[in-house]
């Protein structure tokens, strides 16, 4: 049984940014020499998540705007109550952003055929930064 | 190591609409001889969702109702300025089925044990057409 | 090709609660003997769910209340008019639930490396039970 793995970061702005990372795993598909199986992509963070969807240059504004209205960053969140929690008094205020993180899930997978990704014609595999 | 892929393809009318999937992933996962592994089910649409849920009646409703308030379809989205984007005049005005599908999210997977799927008793594997 | 499965059962109490799953799942990683691989984390019920965040004090509160609102308990839905369903007469009103389950998806796949979980530092795996 053969498997393969990799971790990519990415430098991201302050705010929510949309990430087409479908190059990246394609090379790590390719990289890994596996031509049939099931490729699984996990986020590593609290503030960000994996989405499969269309990477159109105004579908990107929708997403950016429609993903801050669920849950508005102006709210009151016990979890920005940073005085009351025991962490960094520098830490973000950002409970919405988990929020909104789990409303769009973590992990996505897709299947490896041929050695390649296999996504409909329109589809790209984006990680979403919410912070 | 053995894999085993199959496409499944659904035809569909206009508006959102539920399609249990389970019998098809039942039959694939029994046609691949496979006793124990994961089984991932991935949409291959830019407006369509995997989802897990009870496939009964009145709940059918319930969700094609409720999954037509989190991004109405009349609100302005970019995405559906189609005079201002490099597409086919004809293309549908579907942001809102974009941002429906990125919630529910487009993979699912489940355990098979047994060589069949392990689902909990209520449970049905569903694919959400959401244009 | 080696593959490794269990089934965890919880007990929980009315309403909305958490449950920080990662040290079950890592203890299940590690009695597999799995060294690198893929584990995929599925909700068995229809009104649980799996995520991944920060298992925060502070945070829970906030996901407990936030998951409240997308889709009210008081609100009507057909599925909870248990007299004109073909089911027990005691089924819980409880199609809020399912909605918010769906909302949050029923499994998340995490990369398996050198026989360990690879989490992100401040990343758990939850169970939510919403029901």
């Amino acid at each position: 049984m053969k498997t393969y793995f990799e971790l990519v970061t990415f430098t991201t702005q302050a705010g929510t940014s949309l990430h087409n990372i479908t190059p990246s795993v394609r090379r790590i598909v390719s990289a890994s020499g596996i031509g049939e199986d099931i490729v699984a992509i996990t986020s590593q963070h609290t503030t960000t998540a994996i989405t499969i969807n269309e990477d159109e240059e105004r579908l990107r504004e929708d997403i950016k705007h429609y993903f801050e209205n669920p849950a508005p960053a102006d709210r009151p969140y016990q979890h920005n109550d940073i005085h009351l929690r025991d962490c960094d008094p520098d830490e973000p205020e950002n409970a919405h952003s988990h929020l909104i993180a789990m409303l769009l899930g973590s992990s996505e997978s897709v299947a490896v055929q041929g050695g390649d990704l296999l996504l409909g014609q329109w589809l790209s595999l984006m990680m979403i930064e919410l912070d």
